[in-house]
């Protein structure tokens, strides 16, 4: 075992899963929907299979994938992304963001990040030997009407060996969505420290009025500096496809590339092919997921709160957190073990997302996916009203 | 640019598929097949597309597919596979490479592999700060048949850092087969300085009689020391699918599964559900694969010597490598060079698979694949004889 991974056991959302086949428990822990993307898609990518798209593509991906990639980005952010040069595609985001702090961060740098984090950030960091500095988001209180950072933490934690800063917007599992004028704040802090950002966008397509997602690439500050990274799974509704992509300017794309050609090399074909006729789909797609999710969250929000829970409005994102202080329970995770094995609903404790530091922090909440159809919806509340 | 990739350009792969289409060369370069594996294979990808299949699967792999691999391991080299704690499935052989060297080895260990090499290989060590040290294989001579390593450059290799021994059988790009009594000798010596050990057997099924692929793992001193990489694309012609699997015995398959789930956490679930399919096809399929690449090597390395380059017979894989000395150029570079811009032929440079103290030793091959229809291999030959 190398120690790289010896501190890092099976990933909550494993472990999870697992458990709630054991326990045949509703599950609303790990983000997948239980319902799939358009059947165009999935023609499409039989199309693909059938038609001889069998064999490697190019390591920086489908000609044809790439033109969508850059033509979505011009189409709902007025992002300017050249094909051949700004455009990685990648076996999903995860590995999008491996091959990006591959690609940027030495050992013995630091990297800046909002605490709670999607793991596999932190699990990263240290595989190129790097050093984190986490931030913690902090809940909505009586000032601030979603979650928000404290600037000064923010400040203090960049310094001469901040080499990245990572940010999540929609930002799993807070929901919180970025406004322009923090991502501002953020970008002026990069540009005077000379630090790059990874802006992890995966839940771009799921955000809710009136709030909006802003590319973070599309901020003046951040344009030379920023690397997207995003993908199928959350905006079609096919999390099991793992096609992601990284958009960067050429520098940046060059180094992120690098990497990539030695982590997977390329990436599932047919699905490429797929994918390009996924992200040419017309607005009301989109339009049709943003209204689907914004259904199904009222309705999870609303049955989690019958059942007693305190739970947070996500502005983006599937995710809803709720606070769980008042069960008397020793910490989110024996929260969402009782959870899972007594009452049978599935939820992820978010601790496990937080460094040491502020652990505590995280363990006053669990997380609950809404992705799901309206009777599994339904029947996590039923559960949880009647033996929470 | 991290410094770890900044000695990386792109891979030689890349380059010469470019290359090749910008001059309508015939592609003879990168290996993957100009023919797709069978039906029945892509028409279990679409039945678990249509069935719903394309969510998050475990990351360890899905259940039947696992189960398929260590049925196919048990069938072809009774090696005893438990599918729960032995296997992780991977988007391909070169992110399971990155997932075993991530997962096993240290900063400051020494890796011991073979030159020629797989050139991710090179570029992972540098990734986790390991040191390679390369032991060149030699082409065969008056007193060896066959490419041939020098024992004693092997043991002087190993040494108290060594942590890792890459072993790829069948060898790409030399087509050099191990043999049992090579595998007991380097099985010691792992033994005797407790190095685990990388197998690299993607090439398991392309094998020419007499010639026979032996399971590193099945070979009893390597056995508890032994992770096996294998993949898809090779064995059923479907390169762009990217499924590859490890096995390993279960501490070595927690390590490498604790860096998976990090990498790309999951590998594309249809394709999992397909290649459970292709996995369990009769003998009959691996043995018309076996005997269509024995005509096709035949076919090329006829073609080759009529050409009047001195051509070596492979034992396995689908690559030939030939001697270019004769024809006056400064090195393999640009002799590839010459031949995809003049000749209309592409091939690979082997030097870029050495370490700088053995590039020389490459500089006098050239690798051409045979994983391409008659129509095609005749055409290479016909310009090679007309304008080499
Ligand atoms: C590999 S799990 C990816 C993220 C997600 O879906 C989750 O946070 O549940
Ligand atoms: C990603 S290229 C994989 C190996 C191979 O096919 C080759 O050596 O050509």
């Amino acid at each position: 075992l190398a120690q790289r991974v010896s501190r890092f056991g099976t990933t909550v959302f494993s472990e999870f899963s697992a458990l709630a086949l054991k326990h045949q428990a509703v599950n609303l822990g790990q983000g997948f929907p239980d319902f799939d993307g358009p059947d165009a898609i999935k023609e499409a990518a039989w199309k693909a299979i059938q038609g001889g798209v069998n064999q490697y593509a190019p390591g920086v991906g489908a000609k044809d994938l790439r033109n969508a990639i850059a033509e979505h980005a011009q189409r709902f952010y007025g992002h300017a992304v050249d094909p051949d040069t700004m455009v990685t595609v990648t076996s999903g985001a995860t590995e999008a963001i491996l091959d990006v702090i591959l690609g940027l961060v030495d050992p013995g740098d630091e990297v800046v990040a909002f605490e709670p984090f999607y793991d596999s950030y932190d699990a990263n960091i240290a595989f190129v030997g790097a050093t984190p500095r986490y931030v913690p988001l902090r809940p909505p209180d009586a000032e601030h009407t979603t979650w928000w950072f404290d600037r000064d933490e923010v400040r203090a934690a960049f310094g001469p060996k901040t080499r990245l800063l990572i940010l999540n917007s929609p930002h799993n599992p807070t929901g919180k969505v970025f406004t322009r004028e923090e991502l501002e704040f953020l970008g002026h802090l990069c540009a005077e420290h000379d630090v790059k950002v990874l802006a992890d966008e995966v839940y771009e397509h799921i955000v809710f009025a009136p709030s909006r997602h802003i590319r973070a690439a599309t901020v003046p500050v951040l344009a030379d500096r920023t690397v997207t990274v995003s993908s199928a799974g959350k905006s079609f509704s096919l999390t099991g496809w793992k096609i992601g992509w990284i958009i960067a300017p050429p520098p940046l794309r060059d180094a992120v590339q690098r990497a990539h050609q030695f982590v997977t090399f390329a990436t599932a074909s047919p699905f490429q092919a797929a994918m390009a006729v996924a992200l040419r789909l017309p607005d009301s797609y989109f339009q049709e997921l943003t209204a689907l999710y914004t259904a199904r969250r009222e309705r999870l929000l609303t049955g989690l709160r019958a059942a007693g829970l305190q739970a947070f409005s996500p502005e983006g994102s599937y995710f809803i957190l709720a606070d769980i202080t008042g069960y008397g329970f020793a910490d989110d995770v024996a929260f969402c073990r009782h959870l899972v094995t007594e009452v049978g609903v599935a939820g992820i404790p978010p601790s496990v997302f937080y460094g040491p530091e502020h652990r505590h922090l995280g363990q006053r909440f669990a997380r609950f996916a809404f992705c799901k159809s309206e009777a599994v919806l339904d029947e996590a509340v039923r559960r949880l009203r009647e033996k929470l």
